[in-house]
């Protein structure tokens, strides 16, 4: 936590922000990682704003754009170095910076979650799942050990986790809520259609799939 | 569609605006929507921006600036009347207005998008769900068959379904789009990691979990 608030810092300084870089770059930031990602597979060695941005249907001046908020140095005459740009990404996100996190709720989406292996080449690594069914509890998803949900307030202070994925059913969401913040986690990302009350010092991600969708299909005609 | 579209419009015609609402905004309504929900759960008929934005998180000016855009008239000496101001939602949303979606990819994360009810009530009805492996053909989700993939031309056709979500596996995920796109699908609603190359009149909607995670992580500390 430390090291990415020093890292938002540095970022700051060193290009003369007076802002860190908006929820919007971040997300198309990790999609030309993806995207840079596949090129790597490929073997392929140089990419262009253009292809970035035809693959993403927008603008190929928002790329460069976005990419000149990175300190990225490895532009050839036929456009960026793939592995050069890719680690560009990397450095300015923060993927390096392991972030460890528990998923609460072993159910469909806990376990795909789980199954999700893309998030530990990100940084983000799921140490356990959390349920409070008897049938559950001692299995494992993706290798991970679905304990039984009482373990959680001791095994977080014991891997020093702050972070929980919430993917029980809905109306078991509040009261979950309620037992992580006494179990000091200090941010929910927040798969549940709820929006959790919690206290200030608490933070919550509302991972609104529903919102997603919505903004989606308002937008299919326009 | 063309009612989406016309609704859209009469958004733009009564409030004189030019451009519709924004992504932000419509991801704001449908938190505020789920804090209707649960007040109308917990017959409460009033209440005020300062609730919503308390549970939020966010400023109650912004709460209320939110709602101004919506026709809403529903505002009581005590705040708002919970059950208009979720009608109203729902109005400018066009949750009213059924879409119909097939989800392909009959795994964890499909068969958790296949029980999220929460759909329904926000007018995503999700018809069917599709696979490759002959164990998953036949059974079903939450109600909702699984069938072959090779079925899905035909299916979609007859039942008039040009919305899809992908949640298959990532190896997958490109050739998969491309049949899609043989099989006259116009919205991809992308769950998988990957960046998917479709024909200019195939609109891909990113959901993008990971910089999603990126960036409430990179936030953390700000």
């Amino acid at each position: 936590m430390r090291l990415l608030f020093a890292l938002n810092l540095i970022l700051v300084y060193s290009y003369g922000m007076t802002k860190s870089i908006s929820d919007k770059v971040i997300n198309r930031l990790t999609l030309y990682h993806c995207i840079l990602s596949d090129y790597i597979s490929s073997n392929i060695e140089f990419i262009s704003s253009k292809q970035i941005a035809n693959l993403l249907h927008i603008d190929d001046s928002q790329v460069r754009k976005d990419i000149n908020l990175l300190n990225n140095s490895g532009k050839g005459r036929v456009g960026y170095i793939v592995k050069e740009l890719k680690q560009s990404i990397e450095k300015t996100l923060g993927f390096k910076i392991t972030k460890k996190a528990f998923i609460v709720g072993a159910g469909n989406l806990g376990s795909a979650l789980a199954k999700y292996d893309n998030f530990t080449s990100y940084g983000l690594n799921i140490l356990a799942l959390f349920d409070s069914d008897k049938n559950k509890i001692g299995k494992s998803v993706n290798g991970k050990i679905i304990f039984d949900i009482s373990k959680l307030p001791n095994l977080a202070e014991k891997s020093g986790v702050d972070i929980v994925i919430l993917t029980v059913p809905r109306e078991f969401a509040q009261e979950t809520a309620n037992f992580l913040v006494k179990s000091n986690i200090k941010y929910i990302w927040n798969f549940t259609p709820t929006v959790l009350s919690v206290p200030d010092e608490v933070q919550v991600w509302n991972e609104n799939l529903m919102g997603n969708f919505l903004q989606f299909s308002y937008n299919m005609q326009n």
